[in-house]
Protein backbone atom coordinates (compact mmCIF):
# COMPACT_ATOMS: atom_id res chain seq x y z
CA UNK A 1 0.00 0.00 0.00
CA UNK A 2 1.95 2.60 -1.34
CA UNK A 3 -0.65 5.19 -1.05
CA UNK A 4 -4.05 5.36 1.35
CA UNK A 5 -7.01 5.75 -1.12
CA UNK A 6 -10.37 6.90 0.18
CA UNK A 7 -13.71 7.25 -1.20
CA UNK A 8 -14.66 10.67 -1.36
CA UNK A 9 -17.78 9.81 0.45
CA UNK A 10 -15.50 8.77 4.00
CA UNK A 11 -14.54 12.25 3.90
CA UNK A 12 -16.87 14.38 6.33
CA UNK A 13 -15.15 17.50 7.45
CA UNK A 14 -11.44 17.01 6.14
CA UNK A 15 -11.49 14.11 8.82
CA UNK A 16 -11.54 10.43 7.74
CA UNK A 17 -11.73 7.88 10.78
CA UNK A 18 -10.21 4.72 9.27
CA UNK A 19 -11.05 1.38 10.94
CA UNK A 20 -10.55 -1.43 8.41
CA UNK A 21 -6.86 -2.88 6.64
CA UNK A 22 -5.94 0.89 6.10
CA UNK A 23 -5.76 1.62 9.85
CA UNK A 24 -3.89 -1.79 10.35
CA UNK A 25 -1.55 -1.01 7.58
CA UNK A 26 -0.92 2.71 8.88
CA UNK A 27 -0.44 1.48 12.41
CA UNK A 28 1.79 -1.98 12.08
CA UNK A 29 3.44 -1.50 8.27
CA UNK A 30 4.16 2.38 8.29
CA UNK A 31 4.17 2.28 12.59
CA UNK A 32 2.83 6.04 12.26
CA UNK A 33 2.05 8.48 14.94
CA UNK A 34 -0.27 11.38 15.61
CA UNK A 35 1.05 14.53 13.46
CA UNK A 36 2.43 12.24 11.11
CA UNK A 37 1.89 12.98 7.71
CA UNK A 38 0.80 10.09 5.22
CA UNK A 39 0.56 10.20 1.11
CA UNK A 40 -3.43 9.80 0.42
CA UNK A 41 -5.53 10.18 -2.59
CA UNK A 42 -9.31 10.43 -3.26
CA UNK A 43 -10.52 7.49 -5.43
CA UNK A 44 -10.95 8.91 -9.20
CA UNK A 45 -9.83 11.99 -7.56
CA UNK A 46 -6.50 13.98 -6.60
CA UNK A 47 -3.70 12.84 -4.40
CA UNK A 48 -2.56 14.53 -1.30
CA UNK A 49 -1.14 14.28 1.99
CA UNK A 50 -3.21 13.50 5.19
CA UNK A 51 -2.38 14.04 8.66
CA UNK A 52 -2.53 11.53 11.72
CA UNK A 53 -4.80 13.03 14.13
CA UNK A 54 -5.38 9.87 16.46
CA UNK A 55 -4.89 6.50 16.75
CA UNK A 56 -7.23 3.90 19.25
CA UNK A 57 -6.52 0.18 19.24
CA UNK A 58 -8.91 0.45 16.28
CA UNK A 59 -8.88 3.49 14.29
CA UNK A 60 -6.20 6.20 12.50
CA UNK A 61 -8.78 9.62 12.31
CA UNK A 62 -6.55 11.79 9.57
CA UNK A 63 -6.94 15.43 8.72
CA UNK A 64 -7.47 15.27 4.91
CA UNK A 65 -5.67 17.35 2.09
CA UNK A 66 -6.10 16.15 -1.26
CA UNK A 67 -4.90 19.65 -2.71
CA UNK A 68 -2.18 17.39 -5.20
CA UNK A 69 -2.66 16.49 -8.90
CA UNK A 70 -5.35 14.51 -10.13
CA UNK A 71 -3.51 11.52 -12.37
CA UNK A 72 -3.85 11.27 -15.95
CA UNK A 73 -6.48 8.23 -17.18
CA UNK A 74 -3.96 6.31 -18.87
CA UNK A 75 -3.60 5.89 -22.26
CA UNK A 76 -4.06 1.84 -22.96
CA UNK A 77 -7.14 0.41 -22.81
CA UNK A 78 -7.53 -3.61 -22.71
CA UNK A 79 -10.30 -5.97 -24.61
CA UNK A 80 -9.41 -9.29 -23.02
CA UNK A 81 -11.01 -12.83 -23.68
CA UNK A 82 -12.13 -13.59 -20.07
CA UNK A 83 -9.47 -15.73 -18.24
CA UNK A 84 -10.20 -18.53 -15.38
CA UNK A 85 -10.98 -16.49 -11.77
CA UNK A 86 -7.73 -17.28 -10.44
CA UNK A 87 -5.59 -15.62 -13.29
CA UNK A 88 -8.21 -12.71 -13.67
CA UNK A 89 -8.00 -11.50 -9.82
CA UNK A 90 -4.15 -11.19 -10.29
CA UNK A 91 -4.87 -9.84 -13.80
CA UNK A 92 -7.27 -6.93 -12.29
CA UNK A 93 -4.69 -5.73 -10.16
CA UNK A 94 -1.80 -6.08 -12.52
CA UNK A 95 -3.65 -3.92 -14.84
CA UNK A 96 -4.41 -1.43 -12.47
CA UNK A 97 -1.12 -1.57 -10.92
CA UNK A 98 0.47 -0.56 -14.23
CA UNK A 99 -2.33 1.33 -15.89
CA UNK A 100 -5.05 0.76 -17.71
CA UNK A 101 -8.16 2.90 -19.03
CA UNK A 102 -10.58 0.43 -19.63
CA UNK A 103 -11.10 -3.20 -19.17
CA UNK A 104 -13.59 -5.13 -21.89
CA UNK A 105 -14.15 -8.26 -20.99
CA UNK A 106 -15.43 -10.45 -23.25
CA UNK A 107 -16.40 -14.09 -24.61
CA UNK A 108 -14.48 -15.75 -27.02
CA UNK A 109 -14.65 -19.22 -29.07
CA UNK A 110 -11.94 -20.58 -26.14
CA UNK A 111 -13.26 -19.16 -22.83
CA UNK A 112 -14.90 -21.37 -20.71
CA UNK A 113 -19.23 -20.33 -20.76
CA UNK A 114 -18.43 -21.06 -16.80
CA UNK A 115 -16.14 -18.48 -15.75
CA UNK A 116 -19.08 -15.15 -16.43
CA UNK A 117 -20.80 -16.81 -13.23
CA UNK A 118 -18.13 -16.49 -11.11
CA UNK A 119 -18.12 -14.26 -7.93
CA UNK A 120 -15.20 -12.62 -8.57
CA UNK A 121 -17.16 -11.15 -11.36
CA UNK A 122 -19.44 -9.18 -9.08
CA UNK A 123 -18.82 -5.62 -8.94
CA UNK A 124 -17.20 -5.06 -5.58
CA UNK A 125 -15.04 -7.69 -5.62
CA UNK A 126 -13.65 -6.20 -9.37
CA UNK A 127 -13.35 -2.95 -7.44
CA UNK A 128 -11.36 -3.86 -4.70
CA UNK A 129 -8.70 -6.15 -6.59
CA UNK A 130 -8.27 -2.96 -8.61
CA UNK A 131 -8.22 -1.08 -6.02
CA UNK A 132 -5.47 -2.98 -4.49
CA UNK A 133 -3.44 -2.54 -7.86
CA UNK A 134 -3.92 1.01 -7.35
CA UNK A 135 -2.92 1.36 -4.07
CA UNK A 136 0.41 -0.58 -5.45
CA UNK A 137 0.99 2.17 -8.20
CA UNK A 138 0.06 4.98 -6.72
CA UNK A 139 -3.05 6.22 -8.34
CA UNK A 140 -6.34 6.97 -7.71
CA UNK A 141 -8.16 6.37 -11.09
CA UNK A 142 -9.78 3.20 -10.66
CA UNK A 143 -10.00 1.54 -14.45
CA UNK A 144 -13.80 0.86 -15.97
CA UNK A 145 -14.69 -2.68 -16.26
CA UNK A 146 -17.29 -3.79 -18.95
CA UNK A 147 -18.30 -7.57 -19.18
CA UNK A 148 -19.53 -8.70 -22.82
CA UNK A 149 -21.10 -12.30 -22.76
CA UNK A 150 -21.49 -12.59 -26.33
CA UNK A 151 -18.69 -12.29 -28.70
CA UNK A 152 -20.37 -11.33 -31.92
CA UNK A 153 -22.93 -8.57 -30.70
CA UNK A 154 -19.55 -7.18 -28.78
CA UNK A 155 -17.53 -6.91 -32.05
CA UNK A 156 -20.14 -6.19 -34.52
CA UNK A 157 -22.43 -3.43 -32.49
CA UNK A 158 -20.26 -1.85 -29.49
CA UNK A 159 -16.53 -1.89 -31.01
CA UNK A 160 -17.49 -0.12 -34.19
CA UNK A 161 -19.10 3.04 -32.09
CA UNK A 162 -16.17 3.42 -29.51
CA UNK A 163 -13.59 2.17 -31.96
CA UNK A 164 -12.85 5.86 -33.16
CA UNK A 165 -11.30 6.97 -30.14
CA UNK A 166 -8.62 4.87 -30.31
CA UNK A 167 -5.83 5.74 -33.02
CA UNK A 168 -4.11 2.76 -32.34
CA UNK A 169 -5.84 -0.84 -32.38
CA UNK A 170 -3.94 -3.95 -32.20
CA UNK A 171 -4.74 -7.77 -31.41
CA UNK A 172 -2.16 -10.21 -29.60
CA UNK A 173 -1.91 -13.83 -31.79
CA UNK A 174 0.33 -15.75 -32.38
CA UNK A 175 1.59 -16.64 -36.39
CA UNK A 176 3.13 -14.65 -39.64
CA UNK A 177 2.29 -11.28 -38.44
CA UNK A 178 4.83 -8.08 -37.69
CA UNK A 179 6.00 -7.83 -34.25
CA UNK A 180 4.96 -5.08 -32.05
CA UNK A 181 7.31 -2.09 -32.97
CA UNK A 182 6.07 -3.33 -36.45
CA UNK A 183 2.84 -3.08 -36.14
CA UNK A 184 2.64 0.56 -34.88
CA UNK A 185 3.91 3.70 -35.95
CA UNK A 186 6.71 5.44 -33.36
CA UNK A 187 6.39 6.45 -30.51
CA UNK A 188 3.09 5.09 -29.64
CA UNK A 189 1.68 9.07 -28.85
CA UNK A 190 -2.22 8.19 -28.60
CA UNK A 191 -4.66 5.49 -27.38
CA UNK A 192 -4.38 2.37 -27.69
CA UNK A 193 -6.92 -0.28 -27.51
CA UNK A 194 -5.23 -3.60 -26.93
CA UNK A 195 -6.70 -7.03 -27.23
CA UNK A 196 -5.44 -10.06 -25.69
CA UNK A 197 -6.68 -13.68 -26.44
CA UNK A 198 -7.44 -16.76 -24.29
CA UNK A 199 -5.55 -19.77 -22.96
CA UNK A 200 -5.38 -21.19 -26.64
CA UNK A 201 -5.68 -18.21 -28.57
CA UNK A 202 -8.35 -16.80 -30.13
CA UNK A 203 -9.94 -18.84 -33.38
CA UNK A 204 -9.71 -17.56 -36.91
CA UNK A 205 -12.72 -16.16 -37.44
CA UNK A 206 -12.23 -13.92 -34.14
CA UNK A 207 -9.00 -12.77 -35.73
CA UNK A 208 -10.78 -12.00 -39.08
CA UNK A 209 -13.90 -10.03 -36.88
CA UNK A 210 -10.92 -7.55 -35.21
CA UNK A 211 -9.01 -6.79 -38.27
CA UNK A 212 -12.84 -5.98 -40.59
CA UNK A 213 -13.17 -3.40 -37.82
CA UNK A 214 -9.20 -2.33 -38.18
CA UNK A 215 -7.65 -4.05 -35.60
CA UNK A 216 -4.40 -5.09 -36.47
CA UNK A 217 -2.86 -8.81 -35.30
CA UNK A 218 0.91 -8.92 -33.97
CA UNK A 219 2.57 -11.51 -32.94
CA UNK A 220 4.92 -11.65 -29.31
CA UNK A 221 7.18 -13.93 -30.81
CA UNK A 222 7.78 -17.77 -30.53
CA UNK A 223 7.62 -17.96 -26.97
CA UNK A 224 3.65 -18.65 -25.94
CA UNK A 225 2.60 -17.04 -22.82
CA UNK A 226 0.48 -17.55 -20.15
CA UNK A 227 -2.47 -14.54 -20.39
CA UNK A 228 -1.68 -13.52 -16.81
CA UNK A 229 2.08 -12.83 -18.02
CA UNK A 230 1.16 -11.89 -21.58
CA UNK A 231 -1.20 -8.88 -19.51
CA UNK A 232 1.71 -7.18 -17.83
CA UNK A 233 4.30 -7.55 -21.15
CA UNK A 234 1.95 -6.27 -22.89
CA UNK A 235 0.69 -3.45 -21.40
CA UNK A 236 4.53 -2.32 -20.23
CA UNK A 237 5.75 -3.27 -24.15
CA UNK A 238 3.23 -0.84 -25.35
CA UNK A 239 3.88 1.58 -22.52
CA UNK A 240 7.60 1.61 -23.45
CA UNK A 241 6.64 2.41 -27.01
CA UNK A 242 4.98 5.63 -25.75
CA UNK A 243 8.87 6.57 -24.64
CA UNK A 244 11.58 5.56 -27.25
CA UNK B 1 1.69 -27.68 -21.13
CA UNK B 2 2.71 -26.69 -24.28
CA UNK B 3 5.69 -28.99 -24.46
CA UNK B 4 6.45 -32.70 -22.96
CA UNK B 5 9.75 -32.13 -21.36
CA UNK B 6 11.81 -35.35 -21.20
CA UNK B 7 15.11 -35.80 -19.12
CA UNK B 8 17.38 -37.20 -21.51
CA UNK B 9 18.44 -40.06 -18.65
CA UNK B 10 14.82 -41.01 -18.87
CA UNK B 11 15.34 -42.15 -22.10
CA UNK B 12 16.45 -46.01 -22.91
CA UNK B 13 16.56 -47.44 -27.05
CA UNK B 14 14.45 -44.41 -27.99
CA UNK B 15 11.12 -44.86 -25.78
CA UNK B 16 10.29 -43.26 -22.43
CA UNK B 17 7.33 -44.74 -20.13
CA UNK B 18 5.36 -41.36 -18.61
CA UNK B 19 3.85 -42.03 -15.38
CA UNK B 20 3.68 -38.60 -13.54
CA UNK B 21 1.62 -35.47 -14.43
CA UNK B 22 3.04 -35.64 -18.08
CA UNK B 23 0.79 -38.53 -18.47
CA UNK B 24 -1.99 -37.29 -17.56
CA UNK B 25 -1.79 -34.46 -18.97
CA UNK B 26 -0.89 -36.47 -22.74
CA UNK B 27 -4.22 -38.77 -21.63
CA UNK B 28 -6.94 -36.17 -19.91
CA UNK B 29 -6.03 -33.10 -21.64
CA UNK B 30 -4.52 -33.51 -25.31
CA UNK B 31 -6.78 -36.61 -25.10
CA UNK B 32 -4.42 -38.34 -27.06
CA UNK B 33 -4.31 -42.24 -28.92
CA UNK B 34 -1.70 -44.72 -29.67
CA UNK B 35 -0.22 -43.04 -33.26
CA UNK B 36 -0.42 -39.46 -32.32
CA UNK B 37 2.47 -37.35 -32.85
CA UNK B 38 3.16 -34.82 -29.50
CA UNK B 39 5.88 -32.22 -29.53
CA UNK B 40 8.57 -33.14 -26.83
CA UNK B 41 11.99 -31.83 -25.63
CA UNK B 42 14.92 -33.03 -24.26
CA UNK B 43 15.63 -30.86 -21.17
CA UNK B 44 18.47 -28.17 -22.17
CA UNK B 45 18.55 -30.28 -25.39
CA UNK B 46 16.69 -30.12 -28.98
CA UNK B 47 13.38 -30.47 -29.39
CA UNK B 48 11.36 -33.13 -31.45
CA UNK B 49 8.10 -34.70 -32.16
CA UNK B 50 7.47 -38.42 -30.32
CA UNK B 51 4.88 -40.73 -30.93
CA UNK B 52 2.69 -42.54 -28.69
CA UNK B 53 3.08 -45.85 -28.59
CA UNK B 54 1.18 -47.31 -25.70
CA UNK B 55 -1.46 -46.13 -23.21
CA UNK B 56 -2.30 -47.97 -19.92
CA UNK B 57 -4.44 -46.39 -16.80
CA UNK B 58 -1.29 -44.59 -15.78
CA UNK B 59 1.14 -44.76 -18.04
CA UNK B 60 1.67 -43.24 -21.57
CA UNK B 61 4.96 -44.91 -23.34
CA UNK B 62 6.46 -42.65 -26.48
CA UNK B 63 8.69 -43.74 -28.96
CA UNK B 64 10.91 -39.95 -28.68
CA UNK B 65 12.57 -38.19 -31.75
CA UNK B 66 14.34 -35.06 -30.94
CA UNK B 67 16.01 -34.39 -33.94
CA UNK B 68 14.62 -30.64 -33.97
CA UNK B 69 16.67 -27.50 -33.17
CA UNK B 70 18.06 -27.08 -29.79
CA UNK B 71 16.77 -23.42 -28.50
CA UNK B 72 18.83 -20.82 -28.01
CA UNK B 73 20.16 -19.81 -24.81
CA UNK B 74 18.01 -16.34 -23.97
CA UNK B 75 20.37 -12.82 -24.33
CA UNK B 76 19.06 -11.98 -21.50
CA UNK B 77 20.67 -12.72 -17.20
CA UNK B 78 18.66 -11.45 -14.09
CA UNK B 79 20.05 -9.95 -10.99
CA UNK B 80 16.95 -10.08 -8.80
CA UNK B 81 17.47 -9.41 -4.73
CA UNK B 82 16.03 -11.84 -3.04
CA UNK B 83 11.66 -11.54 -3.01
CA UNK B 84 9.45 -13.26 -0.48
CA UNK B 85 8.72 -17.01 -1.58
CA UNK B 86 5.36 -16.31 -2.58
CA UNK B 87 6.09 -14.45 -5.47
CA UNK B 88 9.54 -15.98 -6.07
CA UNK B 89 7.62 -19.30 -6.89
CA UNK B 90 5.61 -17.04 -9.71
CA UNK B 91 8.97 -15.02 -11.00
CA UNK B 92 10.95 -18.44 -11.74
CA UNK B 93 7.98 -19.79 -13.59
CA UNK B 94 7.23 -16.54 -15.62
CA UNK B 95 11.33 -15.54 -16.03
CA UNK B 96 11.12 -18.79 -17.18
CA UNK B 97 8.61 -18.04 -19.83
CA UNK B 98 9.64 -15.21 -20.96
CA UNK B 99 13.12 -16.39 -21.45
CA UNK B 100 16.56 -15.47 -19.04
CA UNK B 101 19.72 -17.55 -19.24
CA UNK B 102 20.59 -17.25 -15.26
CA UNK B 103 19.14 -15.86 -12.63
CA UNK B 104 21.50 -14.10 -9.55
CA UNK B 105 19.36 -14.67 -6.68
CA UNK B 106 21.20 -11.99 -4.25
CA UNK B 107 20.56 -10.56 -1.13
CA UNK B 108 20.55 -6.90 -0.32
CA UNK B 109 19.65 -4.15 2.51
CA UNK B 110 15.93 -4.53 2.09
CA UNK B 111 15.72 -8.37 1.57
CA UNK B 112 14.48 -10.19 4.97
CA UNK B 113 16.51 -12.67 5.58
CA UNK B 114 14.16 -15.13 6.74
CA UNK B 115 14.13 -15.39 3.33
CA UNK B 116 16.88 -17.14 2.49
CA UNK B 117 16.24 -20.15 4.22
CA UNK B 118 13.05 -21.07 2.42
CA UNK B 119 12.69 -24.64 1.22
CA UNK B 120 11.52 -23.26 -1.89
CA UNK B 121 15.07 -22.51 -2.64
CA UNK B 122 16.19 -26.27 -2.47
CA UNK B 123 17.33 -27.03 -5.98
CA UNK B 124 14.73 -29.71 -6.88
CA UNK B 125 11.75 -27.21 -5.99
CA UNK B 126 13.18 -23.90 -8.01
CA UNK B 127 13.58 -26.78 -10.82
CA UNK B 128 10.31 -27.71 -11.00
CA UNK B 129 8.76 -24.17 -11.51
CA UNK B 130 11.40 -23.33 -13.77
CA UNK B 131 9.93 -26.31 -16.15
CA UNK B 132 6.89 -25.59 -15.00
CA UNK B 133 7.51 -22.05 -17.00
CA UNK B 134 9.29 -23.81 -19.97
CA UNK B 135 6.28 -26.20 -20.49
CA UNK B 136 4.64 -22.94 -20.89
CA UNK B 137 6.87 -21.48 -23.31
CA UNK B 138 7.80 -24.25 -25.64
CA UNK B 139 11.45 -24.25 -24.33
CA UNK B 140 14.26 -26.53 -22.80
CA UNK B 141 17.34 -24.71 -21.98
CA UNK B 142 16.37 -24.66 -18.31
CA UNK B 143 17.87 -20.99 -16.67
CA UNK B 144 20.57 -21.58 -14.23
CA UNK B 145 19.97 -20.01 -10.68
CA UNK B 146 22.82 -19.11 -7.87
CA UNK B 147 22.21 -18.08 -4.70
CA UNK B 148 24.44 -15.44 -2.87
CA UNK B 149 23.38 -14.46 0.42
CA UNK B 150 26.02 -11.88 0.83
CA UNK B 151 25.45 -8.46 -1.25
CA UNK B 152 29.28 -7.03 -0.74
CA UNK B 153 31.11 -10.28 -1.91
CA UNK B 154 28.68 -11.07 -4.78
CA UNK B 155 29.01 -7.62 -6.23
CA UNK B 156 33.19 -6.35 -5.65
CA UNK B 157 34.18 -10.31 -5.87
CA UNK B 158 31.70 -12.28 -8.23
CA UNK B 159 30.32 -9.98 -10.36
CA UNK B 160 33.50 -8.21 -11.92
CA UNK B 161 34.75 -11.87 -13.25
CA UNK B 162 31.57 -12.55 -14.92
CA UNK B 163 30.43 -8.48 -16.06
CA UNK B 164 32.75 -8.65 -19.25
CA UNK B 165 30.20 -10.72 -20.24
CA UNK B 166 27.54 -8.75 -20.51
CA UNK B 167 27.72 -5.48 -23.20
CA UNK B 168 24.45 -4.43 -21.31
CA UNK B 169 24.61 -3.91 -18.04
CA UNK B 170 21.51 -2.07 -15.90
CA UNK B 171 20.17 -1.73 -12.74
CA UNK B 172 15.87 -0.72 -12.13
CA UNK B 173 15.52 2.12 -9.59
CA UNK B 174 13.11 4.96 -8.95
CA UNK B 175 14.40 8.35 -9.44
CA UNK B 176 16.02 10.97 -11.38
CA UNK B 177 17.77 8.36 -14.26
CA UNK B 178 16.93 7.88 -18.11
CA UNK B 179 14.06 5.66 -18.93
CA UNK B 180 14.77 2.30 -19.95
CA UNK B 181 15.01 3.19 -24.51
CA UNK B 182 17.36 6.05 -23.31
CA UNK B 183 19.73 4.21 -21.30
CA UNK B 184 20.81 1.56 -23.78
CA UNK B 185 22.14 1.66 -27.10
CA UNK B 186 18.73 0.54 -29.52
CA UNK B 187 18.30 -2.02 -30.70
CA UNK B 188 20.15 -3.83 -27.88
CA UNK B 189 21.59 -6.91 -29.98
CA UNK B 190 24.41 -7.91 -27.18
CA UNK B 191 24.10 -9.65 -23.82
CA UNK B 192 22.13 -7.96 -21.46
CA UNK B 193 22.09 -8.16 -17.31
CA UNK B 194 19.36 -7.06 -15.86
CA UNK B 195 19.11 -6.05 -11.84
CA UNK B 196 15.67 -5.74 -10.18
CA UNK B 197 15.65 -4.48 -6.52
CA UNK B 198 13.53 -5.70 -3.30
CA UNK B 199 10.35 -4.45 -2.29
CA UNK B 200 10.85 -0.94 -0.96
CA UNK B 201 14.08 -0.71 -3.61
CA UNK B 202 17.69 -0.74 -3.70
CA UNK B 203 19.27 1.36 -0.88
CA UNK B 204 21.79 4.14 -2.07
CA UNK B 205 24.65 2.80 -1.01
CA UNK B 206 23.94 -0.76 -3.49
CA UNK B 207 23.17 1.62 -6.31
CA UNK B 208 26.59 3.32 -5.96
CA UNK B 209 27.96 -0.08 -5.80
CA UNK B 210 25.95 -1.16 -8.88
CA UNK B 211 27.09 1.88 -10.52
CA UNK B 212 30.67 1.74 -9.76
CA UNK B 213 31.10 -1.63 -12.17
CA UNK B 214 28.97 -0.07 -14.42
CA UNK B 215 26.14 -1.43 -13.85
CA UNK B 216 23.46 1.88 -15.06
CA UNK B 217 20.66 3.06 -13.64
CA UNK B 218 17.06 3.51 -14.80
CA UNK B 219 14.02 4.37 -14.42
CA UNK B 220 10.66 2.12 -14.44
CA UNK B 221 8.41 5.63 -14.53
CA UNK B 222 6.38 7.21 -12.01
CA UNK B 223 3.89 4.17 -11.42
CA UNK B 224 5.70 1.66 -8.24
CA UNK B 225 5.22 -1.68 -9.06
CA UNK B 226 5.73 -4.83 -7.43
CA UNK B 227 8.78 -7.10 -7.58
CA UNK B 228 6.47 -9.64 -9.13
CA UNK B 229 5.16 -7.31 -12.30
CA UNK B 230 8.62 -5.87 -12.60
CA UNK B 231 10.23 -8.84 -13.71
CA UNK B 232 7.55 -9.65 -16.76
CA UNK B 233 7.49 -5.77 -17.75
CA UNK B 234 10.91 -5.34 -17.68
CA UNK B 235 11.97 -8.91 -19.36
CA UNK B 236 9.62 -8.18 -21.60
CA UNK B 237 10.78 -4.44 -22.49
CA UNK B 238 13.96 -5.79 -22.70
CA UNK B 239 13.29 -8.44 -25.45
CA UNK B 240 11.06 -5.70 -26.95
CA UNK B 241 14.27 -3.14 -27.30
CA UNK B 242 16.47 -6.04 -29.70
CA UNK B 243 13.07 -6.01 -31.64
CA UNK B 244 13.08 -2.46 -32.51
Amino acid sequence: MNIILIDPEEVINNQITLTDKRSVHITKVLQARCGDILRTGLINGPMGNSRVVSITKNSVTLATNHSGPKPQRPQTDLILALPRPIMLKRIFSQAATLGVGQIFLINANRVEKSFFSASLLEQDNIYSHLLHGLEQAVDTLVPKVSIHTRFKPFIEDYLPEIIKNYPVKIVAHPGDFPLLPQRVSLPISQRTLLAIGPEGGWVDYEIEKFQEIGILPFTMGQRILRVDTAVPALLSQVELLRAI
